[in-house]
């Protein structure tokens, strides 16, 4: 049985695009906004407007939503939204801590619902391509069900599991590795730019050694995941003279190195609990405070 | 004037990578190494093993160096060693803090030697292939007269300028960036062991996003360098929100947070500082206290 009238509650710009996304893929598309004037364009294009959650979600066979934040979510799924999803499903793209989602996985049951945790790891102008990534937890019957709306988003649906925490525990950890990366990177850009040097080479040397650097981490990640530190491609110690080093140069050169600082003394307790001649995933033991 | 000799100081795992590069590539190679014991397999290979630093500099037209650090190069380079580079050239490629590259490029040019640093982004492993990065500064005439020399070690020489602090101080932004990326990268992996979630599948889902992601990153320095904070591609004000999030997660957990705290707290300042509209990149206004 294929599903063919979707659900969208949330019109920002990715609620937005994912309607839009519907519409293109041939799905009768029921839309809702808490400001109705974002309805709109869409309407124009085809999307059938609603004067309620409950009534979009009444009207459709699956449900997808996306908005500002989790407080938001909850304003918007009273009882009455919840009534409406018995025996559906309902995907939540808005961004939910990992408790929020077990929560909301409750709530669902309760009501006979069906919940899917949903992450998207590309911005707006990104979805509906072929490597479009988007991460998935919840039953995975729903998800072979839903497969031709998962497709019409993106191409690789990345399913992890069926608990309701899983998928945003993983945005979590990809963003970790995002920020941690990013705030590297500006740091790195300051201490150039305050020397004088060229900031865009540098950015051009940088996205240069991504793709190996992406293939050292998952090296790092089989390191863990194995728990076999002792196999090594990167010793701890030349790891932390490294970061010490990096340190030493911010403070020297006058900026800020809180974030240095706050990595070298990450390594440096990896040192002090005996794993300097050890991978430098090792540092996960520190982190999981059995160090 | 194609030079023929070079003079190899330090025999370590590079050390000796390079002086076998430079035998493949014909050059008559000198070596020397501070415990003898390593010179031996080179000696075979075809090195002439010299009995002190200063012998095998005098031997040779361009000199390369590489030892364990700064402290090391300093006790070998005695006035007689520096004595023996006179209108030659020293290309140093232990790792040398910009505040020592600059020093040393002094020296050398009291000994009527020309000084060029050097900094090496790959493992020795890596070395001698078309896309192997090493990092220079120094006389461009002495880079182009070396050229046969550099094209042994790889295929990617990115010269950076004229001063001898270029290349040691790019070396620690690239490093910032790759103990950012990993450090972030390591503490999600740790979340993700501490919630039974797969490693393994988070190394595979990090690497696929990381070439796309070197390019969000080559973007944010062009930002950097034009100095333009106002174009929004990642406006700041969601990662606050996002690394606040990350740093709840982790003490959520009960794991260490004191990485996501520095990172979370940077950003809040710049949010403070009145950045939250502009670009991610604007966090280098913070971190050059500025903000």
């Amino acid at each position: 049985m294929k599903m063919k009238s979707i659900a969208v509650i949330g019109l920002g710009q990715m609620g937005s695009t994912l309607a839009r996304l519907l519409l293109d893929a041939g799905f009768e598309v029921h839309v809702w906004n808490r400001t109705p004037g974002k309805a709109a364009a869409l309407a124009e294009a085809g999307a059938k407007v609603a004067a309620s959650a409950a009534e979009a979600l009444s009207r459709a066979e699956f449900a997808v939503m996306c908005v500002h934040d989790h407080g938001a979510a909850a304003e918007i799924m009273t009882p009455n939204a919840w009534r409406a999803l018995e025996g559906k499903a309902l995907l939540q793209f808005t961004t939910f801590s990992p408790q929020e989602a077990a929560a909301a996985a409750e709530t669902a049951q309760r009501h006979g619902a069906v919940y899917l945790s949903g992450a998207i790891q590309v911005a707006p102008e990104q979805m509906g391509k072929p490597d479009t990534t988007i991460l998935l937890s919840g039953p995975r019957a729903t998800v072979d069900r839903a497969q031709t709306v998962l497709a019409a988003f993106g191409g690789n649906i990345a399913w992890l599991g069926e608990r309701a925490t899983a998928a945003p525990t993983m945005d979590l950890a990809t963003l970790s590795f995002v920020y941690g990366a990013t705030s590297g990177f500006l740091q790195g850009a300051a201490l150039l730019q305050q020397e004088g040097l060229d900031v865009q080479r540098y950015g051009a040397i940088v996205q240069a050694m991504s793709p190996s650097f992406g293939e050292f981490l998952q090296h790092e990640a089989n390191v863990v995941a194995g728990g076999d530190y002792s196999i090594s491609q990167s010793p701890l110690s030349i790891s932390v003279d490294a970061t010490r080093r990096i340190h030493h140069a911010m403070r020297a050169a006058g900026l800020d190195a809180s974030l240095t600082g706050a990595i070298a003394q990450l390594l440096e307790r990896a040192n002090a609990a005996g794993y300097s001649g050890e991978e430098l995933a090792a540092v996960t033991k520190v982190i999981r405070n059995q160090g």
